[in-house]
């Protein structure tokens, strides 16, 4: 990030495994609005408002909070037109360093055609900002970046290597995304949590038709 | 950089075009030592203690300089048994970042069978350093981190997603390197320079048998 100006630029951000995935399942249940916060605390001061509130680290719920980060707990009439509060350990911080974008729009495999759709609608550059794991590359991230920057070359150019390397990456994947990413880091890390079941659903391309947005603090549609 | 210690490691020090191919290339030549110098005026000074000095900035011989940085400078008799300086816009500062690893060593797709043969006989955990440009990622150091990783994967595990993609990309690579990467930035850049014969020159696998060390603070075989 600190090689990017995101100031004038159409920003992506993405965290399959599994915020920026929860977030896409959230808004095409109904949510109103998310509010990503850095910190637990926060997260607890929105739940005194009245906002429900979800939160990870390392991968498990939060104590006190009112959902984790399985997608599947987004899945539920209930959500319908209320507030909620995320905090994650690597998704909102990414969110948090892409403000000031011209527009900052939430991507997964989920809603991979509504953000090329949108996308492809801009005049300015765009950037994808993959939020990783405490700084490192992931595979996951990367190969949505390749899934996303193939549907964007009619009419865009890309600036870096790392554009071209996750479109050759996706396109060696992408007809196994599973079997491809089993080796990777990240979700050696969640099947050590049991949520199989989890990676498999966020894996799948197209489900949702919503783009969430960031006006003010909040995540929109 | 900043996310990892070199402290007790092997560190490969990587720039495919063309610092580490002109270095495997000069010691393949017969120079006794390269000394790594960050500024232009480092490499001057050493002009003046009789060292041969090799500059590039943006691409380019630096003025004063007696070489550039295309490996065919560096097929010389009159090379044997000299002292060198080297300053070069990414290669030399990743040397310098990497300074402190237990042993440094000089990679480039010219020595790979010989770097991966004396990687394998290490028993310490392994840094590959791409060099990359001005902190960004390339194209051409990422694979030949893949071609490396690929030769290590029998006796070492990957600790970072960065590895399995690397390896990946090198796959899809492997058979046409030149074609390959026609589209990364870095080769754009250099084809601006009229220097395809080097591009092509440093894609060779397995051209000679060295590995530059370094001790102290100079590159010695």
């Amino acid at each position: 990030m600190p090689l990017y100006d995101v100031k004038g630029k159409t920003v992506v951000v993405v965290d399959i495994l599994r915020a920026t995935s929860c977030m896409t399942t959230a808004f095409a249940h109904g949510v109103k609005s998310i509010r990503p916060v850095a910190e637990v605390e926060e997260g607890l001061a929105l739940k005194e408002q009245g906002y429900l509130i979800a939160g990870e680290r390392g991968g498990e719920k939060v104590a006190g909070f009112d959902l984790g980060n399985s997608p599947f707990e987004y899945m539920n009439e209930e959500l319908q037109g209320i507030k909620m509060g995320v905090t994650t350990t690597n998704g909102t911080r990414a969110i948090s360093l892409s403000k000031g974008a011209s527009l900052l729009a939430i991507g997964s495999f989920l809603n991979l055609r509504a953000v090329s759709t949108l996308l492809n609608d801009q005049e300015s550059d765009i950037l994808i900002v993959c939020a990783g794991w405490k700084g490192h590359v992931n595979l996951e991230d990367t190969l949505f970046a390749g899934a996303l920057a193939e549907q964007l070359t009619a009419k865009f150019t890309h600036a870096c290597d790392s554009t071209l390397m996750a479109i050759s990456l996706y396109h060696t994947a992408k007809n196994d995304l599973p079997g491809f990413l089993q080796y990777s880091s990240h979700v050696q890390r969640l099947q050590g949590l049991g949520i199989e079941k989890d990676i498999a659903f966020c894996l799948q391309r197209d489900l949702y038709d919503v783009v969430p947005l960031l006006k003010e603090d909040e995540l929109v549609l």
